[in-house]
């Protein structure tokens, strides 16, 4: 048998919302292994709104992705071939290889993962970047208080579901804002949230004012534009907004033109942005933390399962839609 | 002689732009004092900013000043007849008895001043609010490092004149913006910021990219609209935010929106908002630093003196065009 590798790879940067054009899906032949080495076998890939930066070339915290490279990406996977005495064939690991189906990296790269307890994907989500973002995002920068009203938009994704769960593990009383009653129901029934604000019925700010009678303490914010310029709205003396995504902006042509800012003055607010890597040093913390609240049966995670690497454009293009439910992946194997 | 008590009062609220029929003069009898009052003849009245907003009636961090009511604001004067103890006729007070030439106030509410080594003004000014929110907002919340590139809006006002000169004390690069080559000439060879920035000149972006060419560290903001915005894009990885002040708001009918938020998340800022009130507790100690730092001639300091109450909504409506130059104050006796 003579594996092949498919590839994903950006054809052009979008202008605006993304295209299946904006890829081009190639067979390239199985990459070989230098000393130092490991060729693994992608089985999972983690798509996620970031994503939609690397595809432009404004200047952001890291390099775009060059036209004709391979899409960036986290994936788990399997250990094919090694060069390194550290890993053997048969080891699951957790690699950046990208949107592809196999991938060689270097061993210093590549983080061998504990799968008895958990499924092998959970490291793309609630133990991965999204959890990790959640844990160092509310709990850092948030500092919830036991009582306080944590708000968090984009509630039924892979960072908002778990930010919302630990909240209420905080004693804080944890209001999401999503997208349609499906998603609601599923934060609020499923999840345990106390409450969930659709904002596709068109009256955000009253209903937000009404989910949180008491304001809002802490504003975990994936989404921006008109969700976190009504968020300020209903801010808190002395709160803190957690700014970690903006991804009602990701696809637009012109940014947001924000008009709430003087509540940042008036209130007081600390805002602050947050890039996970920032806590690199710190991610046994989060994963020690999050793994024994889920063995505990304390937080909930839902996958958003997109079948075979053809369909990982489609699948970044419905997350960038908001279609998606749950940690969105690509099932590459 | 029969005192007369002349008053400004609040008329109507502005829409956009304050104009003097906004205001109305009153002369009024003198008011007669209880158990535990003085009675203090106004000598300063300090215009501030921040009087647009409480000629408002949207929500803020206080409650507006009435229509028909006695404008509000800090004042020093002498006081001429006393109730309490702690006080005798012919002591310096600190006030905030508003736009007027007399006023009753508890005498727990009054604060005695030094004024054998400093000007009796200068207590509505550098070593006032003003002072102190520069000493605040710098210290506490911009949190500056030696070798780090600071930029101070309104740069020569109140507020900013005393930012840019704690900022080189502290061993960092202070570049201003200001309005005009003659505010600009002031900042940089009066105060000894190491470069200001004329916003008037129409290309703020590549004249505050060629005077901070480290980029930012710390923004102590005081303007807001377009000169926010653009400091926002010269701004580091991981600075901060005071933000202090909207003034090039206060005036708009429709709030600015703000489209560089995006720099927040991918840069990790920290914006802050401040008002100084929060910091009473600790107002001896800047008031001790500052006074250090003015006696050892560290720190220079210029007021714009507006004669006559009868001026004073004048010197107000020229303030908030940036007229003035330095601590704007009416001299009210």
């Amino acid at each position: 048998m003579v594996a092949v590798n498919r590839q994903v790879l950006l054809a052009s940067r979008p202008q605006g919302a993304v295209f299946a054009d904006n890829f081009r899906i190639v067979d390239a032949a199985l990459p070989s292994i230098g000393a130092g080495d490991v060729l693994v076998r992608n089985e999972w890939l983690s798509i996620d709104p970031y994503m939609r930066g690397r595809m432009s070339d404004a200047k952001s915290y890291v390099p775009p992705v060059q036209i004709g490279e391979v899409m960036v990406g986290q994936t788990v996977g399997e250990i094919v071939e090694s060069a390194d005495s550290r890993f053997a064939p048969g080891d699951k690991v957790l690699t950046q290889l990208g949107w592809q189906l196999y991938g060689v990296a270097k061993a210093d790269e590549v983080r061998k993962i504990e799968t008895s307890h958990v499924p092998t994907s959970y490291y793309l989500g609630l133990l991965g970047m999204p959890g990790m973002t959640a844990w160092f995002g509310l709990l850092d920068i948030g500092q919830p208080k036991a009582g306080e009203t944590v708000v968090i938009s984009a509630a039924s994704g892979a960072v908002g579901s778990v930010v919302g769960q630990l909240a209420k593990l905080r004693g804080c009383r944890a209001v999401g804002i999503a997208g349609g009653p499906a998603k609601c129901e599923y934060v609020v029934d499923e999840l345990g949230f106390d409450a969930c604000v659709d904002y596709k019925r068109g009256a955000l700010y009253d209903d937000l004012r009404s989910a949180c009678s008491n304001g809002v303490d802490v504003d975990f914010e994936n989404v921006g534009g008109e969700v976190l310029d009504t968020t300020l709205r209903v801010m808190n003396r002395y709160s803190r907004i957690v700014l970690c995504g903006l991804i009602a902006e990701y696809n637009a042509t012109e940014p947001y033109g924000y008009k709430r800012l003087r509540s940042v003055l008036v209130k007081r607010i600390r805002m602050q942005g947050m890039i996970v890597f920032d806590w690199k040093h710190r991610y046994d913390e989060a994963i020690a933390g999050l793994s024994r609240y889920f063995a505990e049966g304390k937080l909930k995670y839902r996958e958003s399962v997109t079948e075979g690497i053809d369909n990982a454009p489609q699948a970044l293009i419905g997350l960038l839609r908001g279609e998606n439910f749950g940690k969105q992946l690509v099932k590459l194997a």
